[in-house]
């Protein structure tokens, strides 16, 4: 089966299997205080000019929520974009963990500006409101669109100009990565945690969560633990880490799904019945679709209907998405129209 | 290295990585809609005689924390033993995710009576007052003691009385069934929910919280997403378990780690200066160590002291333990009494 | 000083204050069990026709928030206004509680309407989203807003259909009882729960839930106490809800607020500079203001701005303002255009 | 009706009630924006030499558990007592508000000293234990029992030298304050934060909290708001206040009830069938009873069993104890062993 349902469809990149078994050898202290968890954080580290603070977690919300729980209080409220993973699709988890609100802005396509946010400001030191601490902004946003390394700078001024803390998802960080073709570094400067995601990209199960503003992770490791986001086995997770960030491996997945994104929607293009909605920064593609043929094409290659209000469909594709995945998925709408 | 720190320092079994290398095919159903997780829940399905409803979590902090969570309010309260890991373990995550209070019995060994819980029932229906609701044993006890299948059978009609739930943590649940040389559906018979553990014996990751009474589960995969313990590659979990339940590995494993636990406990008793203070009656032995002695066999073979104040060691034998550990383990202590 | 700020600014009503001083006689059982709470509770069921369970709190938010925690899990969501008490003046506090997430809708009044629910029900038994459990709609709105008792019967069936529970936020329920001229039996009938109210209409402090739905508040003693409403004293705001439902003082207060409004809001209408945004069903009025006239009529009556970006007047009568407290407002109207 | 049940029996001092008919005058700002309240908070900044912040919240449990949960982290536990107001008779609110665990030490009186708090320390640093941060006391304990100043002063000595923070649960404070001839900034020397109360010794409704260690307090009013214990029309708790910390009201009103305790003991003791169990150090006194006494008793003056397993009863007396009282309660006594 192949499909442009989701980027969690694909499996593991072979590299990164392969280390998981080489990992597989004699006893190592758990919890993450063995020698390949050392290494794996630092080739992280390294991304970073600023010394961060890494830990690694066993999945995409779970990074996110740990990352804001640390340090935001129940009484504090986390801005973010209406669609975002974590007001969306985490089953309240943020609420249930921070004890307290999301404050969210309405955008079309999941990006939020300082301009948005300052009207939230007006109610700091008023006791009956919860208070704003966070900015939480996904890059890419989950509609696939990128903010420009100078957006996130303006952000991150923003913040620091009015005491807020810059948090990015970066669930899908490696795709961005190779399309801004920016370093990590200069991409994300200024932000103070960055969910650094490893799941949708070619491994198995992990996430890291890096502070660049050290001190608000003083109480991570008890957080992570409540949290239940502390595996014992950690090696595994840090096996696949090590794998995915040796040769480059991260980013040549990265890159891949991106052009086979710009495959597709060049081919989607092609057809006037069909229109896509957001601009295709990296690899998802978000496109309206007649009724009629929605059905036909996800028979073969399934794919989610994200807003069936106006039969949008996000079609993803993946470090394994083949042109041969994207050729018969456009084939099929030939057909149809043929007919 | 090898050691007897914990069943978590051991890695994974041959068999069982091997099913995750074969899982690694192509696409499949994110968060556990595809085929592989339906064939290794009717496997743990098919050791019960009660048709259980099955979940997979990633850890078995997480198993416990979801299995209670997913039915007990915050005004009721988890009765449990003083050592019970989700009363030591789990950094306040139990008490965090219920947004209530465990209420503990001082034991022993582990294990608690029907009689000890019964004055805990007075309070029932007084507002003031946390609300009994669940009993949670651990199946061996974090001391490694087994509860007979007679006294789960008890500990079950009292709870059926008084209108408790019962619950088992058997994060080393495998042990406990080869040790009592029991069916598991005749050793669980009446328990409302296992956590039905994987981890420590030979899988890499991933714990089942199965629930024979099967009402209390209708809120579960809500109550699992929002404790960010929903996998998104469920396969690779799934793979494990499958692996782990075919041919009986699952109990070869457990039966060589209480084996190896059972002949280095024989070994100790060779010492006077050794005192071994609970009974083996699974993969982990508890003994009083002389101080001198201590630091020369953890220099080797690391293990826990469990309680500081009287050198009370834990050693955990596991599916990889051999022989030879043993021996070498004995023999350092040979070598420094004859010196 | 007399202001328009809050119906939270006004006193208590005098025959509240004496019946007060007169239950201060010798002791009585704390927590509830005196029989001038079992009094003041009949008086409040004999205003339903289903025999409802009632539970006397403190204050408003301890109302909404105990009446939701009751039966609402973490993993589901209360369906609200935007604008809702609930939503924005509570500082997270459903959220902290509920240990979940609001859901809120885009209004102009503050009323909802089943048309604006049904949308949100596509998430039903998704995983990944919170689930509509409870729709909470307050009567009168926080912009003083009516919803006629067809309205609120539309959505007691819409509720009833979709198994979601209504509940009725009436922290000025008796504004409008009047208003509406309708019986409490027919205005909420079919309503699951009321936040029945009293601080803001003569009482000190007091608020009142009352279960329609009557298994609803079989865990309810235990939440009060656990949500830290239950008073020890309680006789003391039993006293309160007696005198305040005997001779119809609830009902006289009320209406005698509401005139006052109608008065003011005519006068307000004869001056062009003012634009009244909102009906003015009960006894507040929400008006956009010229800026240089604020401060002007804050010196001697304070007021609250509800919206700063367009000057938005929220001016509240209560039980105690009297026809000079309008005319001396509408005065300094006069004086200024007449500068 | 007369008992000794509670002090929450009794009613409110004929002072304070009256102080309550005077301050219902007009309008007042809500929330303690009002004159009244900074008066009233003055009059308890007053008692101290630390300039201490302070607040006013509705019941002790909202005063415990807002103390605590303005800057307890959810991984961080509050040592107490056993019998600890806070560990037994909240329904879990502390866990429920904090999100974490309490750890309590085992009293025969309810007092805890360092000794017993030392070793609970080895587990700092150790991520899956929660970290001690607080020390909690209650002065009286729930056993009627005190701490002497200098107690106090070592509890405060070790806690700093541990970085721990020290509250106190003062409840009954006043019983303390006078029992002990010792002035309130002298006792209460190097506390961080006390709830310090006033409903049980003549007060209708209202407790404060006082942070000496002023940082502590940076989130208090939101936390506040949160926790439901903020009062719209605060007047009414200041005018309380106020009137008690008038003419040494408090001091008075608990020196009462101290004496009247005092007097009741003297009467017991002299009964070989009734066993004092507790130092009477203030207003309480716990004696086992004989079995067939206990009705006798309660039937014309209500009280408590404290422990049913050993008929230990808890007799309180309150500012409104009177002589007879006491001698109607020993006549009925006399007049059982009489026949």
């Amino acid at each position: 089966m192949k499909s442009f349902a989701s980027d969690n469809y694909a499996g593991v990149s072979p590299e990164v299997m392969e280390a998981m078994v080489m990992a597989n050898v004699g006893h190592a202290p758990a919890y993450g205080n063995d020698e390949l968890t050392q290494l794996a954080k630092d080739k992280i580290k390294a991304l970073f000019k600023t010394d961060p603070r890494v830990f690694f977690v066993m999945n995409g919300t779970g990074a996110n929520v740990t990352a804001l729980k640390t340090f935001c209080r129940s009484h504090e409220t986390v801005v973010c974009a209406d669609v975002a993973h974590i007001n969306t699709d985490e089953c309240g988890a943020p609420e249930h963990h921070l004890g307290g609100k999301l404050t969210y802005i309405k955008t079309e396509d999941g990006k939020i500006t300082p301009e948005q946010i300052k009207p939230l400001l007006s109610i700091k030191g008023v006791q009956h409101r919860v208070q704003p601490k966070v900015v939480s902004i996904t890059q890419p946003t989950e509609f696939g669109v990128l903010y420009s390394t100078e957006e996130i700078q303006s952000l991150s001024a923003f913040c620091k100009e009015n005491e807020l803390i810059l948090h990015v998802d970066g669930a899908r960080i490696a795709n961005a990565v190779v399309a801004l073709d920016t370093p990590v570094h200069e991409m994300l400067k200024g932000v103070d945690i960055i969910s650094f995601g490893g799941t949708k990209n070619g491994m198995m199960m992990g996430e890291s969560v890096v502070f660049q503003n050290k001190e608000l992770a003083d109480y991570y490791p008890f957080i992570r633990k409540q949290s239940m986001q502390l595996l014992s086995k950690m090696r595994y997770i840090s096996a696949q880490f090590d794998a995915y960030l040796t040769n480059d491996l991260w980013k040549k997945n990265a890159t891949h799904a991106n052009k086979m994104a710009q495959h597709l929607a060049e081919g989607l293009k092609e057809f006037d019945q069909i229109k896509i909605t957001h601009s295709v920064d990296v690899n998802g593609i978000f496109a309206e679709l007649p009724t009629d043929l929605i059905p036909v094409l996800q028979e073969k290659y399934p794919f989610y209907i994200f807003d069936e209000s106006r039969n949008l469909a996000r079609l993803m594709c993946s470090f394994d998405t083949t042109t041969e995945d994207i050729q018969g998925f456009l084939e099929l709408i030939h057909q149809h129209y043929a007919n």
